[in-house]
């Protein structure tokens, strides 16, 4: 009987192996399917202290080759990541198309953890919640495949793998303060755990792998992974219908509708700009110590005059606590990710501020027009903006987006007058005047994209820039007082 | 007599207006012409506490384009760098061609200070003061401007001025403990930036402007940046001619004298993995807590087997301590600037592996072959070369280069067996079979590479890669030789 019993053990095991080779052999074949589908890969591996995340890791990447997977971790993710939004580090680890990214632990970790550790209030952890949901739909519906696995061990096993990495020398440092803790809370964290999974499972489903068997989790994981990707390359790339969520707007009037007419004298003129630059240095100096993210926006007509508005409101601030974040073409390895990719990277830290010179409206506007996305793209994209602008005013940002406008005779006088003036002419491009040609469909895109992103919490506001000068103070009284608002409402909040 | 003077007053300081207009305005028209000679420009300002850089900065960009220049102040470098070697934060922050980085401050005062505080030793004093003057030479030799300025006040002038920030409820966070210790040692600050001065103005000049005429310093530093990049336009992009330092060097056999019959059989072949590969991964646990980098460089033959070497070191290694670095050919913002910075920035941090499959050789090997750089660029790399890898051996990285070699008729065998098995004809491509034709270029070029630099702190390793398992057991023993006295050295290091 023994005998059979071990006869048969040792046959499991063989089987076992065989299973697993077989899986990394497909697994292999599968990355030149992956890069020509384009198709970009997610694998977050959560789970318990000790129970066997890294290991399984590096199981699953030892046939891949190099320039088609990362890994990424705590470890690496720098400290300062602390003064960005919560997901920011996740968004940044996104993968181009074609590749994998593996995450050992991510965002439910940091979440869970913090919520734990009361560093993070019930109100916030609902949030991120939230926002995780709203962060994996939009990958999945820009064509991203998400496998989310949970190593699960049980107290016992913990303790033993803890017991055995404390006793070498070699892997003694490896056991944290913060596995400890786990461990001695598990409860806690298996109701922490079990919550946050049953309300992050509905975009992308949850996987329980059983940790305390190596072999077994390693092959599972492996072929839900090939499985998910055979699936995915037969599917072909998705992309998700359009999604709406309402958010509380404001009310917009159509761009036909703004009375272009407001002048500026010369004299009030110098004088306003003087008092709200001055009223705008002291509040760059407040925000910065209150750690307020501050984050401007700039959209209009070509000539409309935003350069020249983003300098008047640039002049007064400390070049050390701002930038200038000139949005042009994206470049290949922006193109490969999801369109919010390349502005998630380029945000604020905490108490800085960041002007986009152009935003990412231009998916709503351009690439609309020129087609450079489908259709199902640019609609989904009025919700996935409101909800990326959310998650940074949720993160205590201030966003202001400003449409500076002027009508088509005006831009006309502009662009001659820049074709007639030497140092000017290299403003002026074919493409604006191809731009110009289609200012109707433009009119359009914009209006609706007024209509459906003024939310609330980030409000769009018209410059009337017919007149440079009446703009450009509009814009400084615009932006003065939201900051005095906000240094406002964060003292009351820190009072509360 | 007094009206005099008076009016004499008015009249110097409306000249002073005119004067900075007319530069700002001269500025303004360089933009595009540094744009199309595709001239990159760096603006160090260092100088005393108070002594108004960020003000200086903030004149000097208040006109151009945010898309032509860039900020970087301490405040924006995260804390993370410091587990990277000195230089890489203003490795990072070098501009792109035809555009302009401005420093708040940079490599004088992270050194002087630290320095004074009794944070790094003479020693490391004097090895920055060189990295220095390598790092500034060899911008300048691939065609970078640079503009070093000291804003310079006195001691009553900085008291003056720490005392009335320090007044103001919005201003006195500014005034840090780092600035009132600087103030107490001023002497000693004084004789510091003056030794520093004097030791690296060699390669770049430094200016010195008297920071307590704030609109004097403008305008001085305003005429000799637009002087010097007037200059720059006039003469065209400078590249220097080879310079040659004299490295210790390793005496390298030629490819051609090298012995490619050794082989290995399968039995001791899985043994000796297993053995390297376990001792690598208690290596790897050791350098990790003694935060020592290693930097493994791969080159060599196409289809000479570096992946699966590659593969079968990474393979023990905990994938949340080190990663690989596939080097393909740069992108258009890598091509914009030095050739290392695309290296410099996928530096490991303190602790971690980086493996790059493919390095910096490219230079003289395809870039030299393919003429994508000039004689002198190629001829003058082996010294830059020599000179980047001693400042990363300096920081403490374990620097090694393994040279796969294979002979012709084995790579012509590889070749046809990867166009022959359809899982691997990716592997091979149409330029695979070019650069065979060019055997013997790319023979001379490596046999250059080899004699000029295997540097004893950063030595080249010929592996004879005919019998692939030979190769990688070759590889590892070396590895694992490099890191125990790696780990030797760093203890010995501290006991004294």
């Amino acid at each position: 009987m023994l005998k059979d019993f071990e006869k048969k053990k040792r046959e499991d095991k063989q089987a076992l192996s065989t299973q697993i080779k077989d899986l990394r052999a497909q697994l292999l074949a599968q990355q030149q399917q992956l890069l020509s589908a384009r198709l970009p890969v997610i694998v977050l591996i959560e789970g318990w202290a000790a129970a066997g995340k890294g290991s399984l890791i590096k199981e699953l990447i030892s046939e891949i080759d190099p320039r088609f997977y990362r890994v990424v971790s705590p470890v690496i993710i720098p400290e300062s990541s602390e003064r960005y939004p919560f997901l920011y580090q996740y968004n940044k680890a996104i993968p181009e198309n074609g590749k994998i990214t593996f995450l050992d632990s991510g965002w439910m970790e940091s979440t869970v953890q913090k919520f734990l550790r009361h560093e993070i209030t019930k109100a916030e952890y609902r949030r991120r919640v939230r926002q995780v949901n709203e962060f994996e739909r939009q990958l999945k519906n820009g064509g991203y495949l998400i496998l989310k696995l949970f190593l699960h061990i049980d107290k016992d096993e913990q303790f033993e793998r803890l017991h055995s990495l404390v006793e070498s020398p070699h892997t003694e440092w490896r056991v944290t303060g913060d596995d400890l803790w786990q461990h001695r809370e598990y409860k806690r964290f298996t109701e922490a755990y079990d919550e946050f999974m049953k309300k992050t499972g509905d975009e992308v489903p949850w996987y329980i792998l059983d940790g305390s068997r190596r072999k077994t989790a390693v092959r599972d994981s492996m072929k839900l992974l090939v499985e998910r990707i055979d699936r995915g390359l037969a599917e072909g790339r998705y992309t998700g219908a359009p999604y709406e969520e309402k958010f509380p707007l404001k009310k917009m009037p159509a761009l036909s509708d703004v009375d272009l007419s407001p002048v500026i004298d010369e004299e009030d003129y110098k004088k306003e700009l003087k008092r709200l630059q001055s009223r705008l240095s002291e509040l760059h100096n407040i925000i910065y110590r209150k750690k307020i993210p501050v984050i401007l926006c700039y959209e209009g007509w070509d000539a409309a005059g935003k350069g020249g508005n983003i300098r008047r409101v640039a002049y007064p601030l400390d070049p050390r606590g701002f930038d200038v974040q000139p949005i042009a073409s994206p470049l290949p390895h922006e193109l490969n990710r999801q369109f919010l990719w390349r502005f998630w990277t380029r945000l604020p830290r905490t108490g800085h501020i960041c002007i986009f010179d152009r935003t990412w409206y231009g998916r709503v506007m351009v690439e609309r027009l020129e087609g450079f996305c489908s259709e199902d793209d640019w609609k989904r994209a009025y919700n996935e903006i409101n909800e990326f602008e959310r998650m940074l005013t949720d993160w205590g940002a201030v966003v202001l987006k400003f449409w500076i406008h002027i009508d088509q005779d005006t831009q006309l006088e502009r662009f001659t007058m820049r074709q007639n003036t030497p140092e000017k002419q290299w403003k002026i491009t074919d493409e604006d005047w191809r731009n110009r040609d289609k200012w109707s469909q433009y009119e359009v895109a914009v209006d609706e994209m007024l209509q459906k992103t003024s939310t609330k919490n980030a409000p769009w506001f018209i410059i009337e820039s017919n007149d440079k000068k009446y703009a450009r103070i509009k814009t400084l009284k615009i932006i003065v007082k939201a900051l005095e608002k906000a240094c406002e409402d964060h003292f009351s909040q820190m009072m509360e």
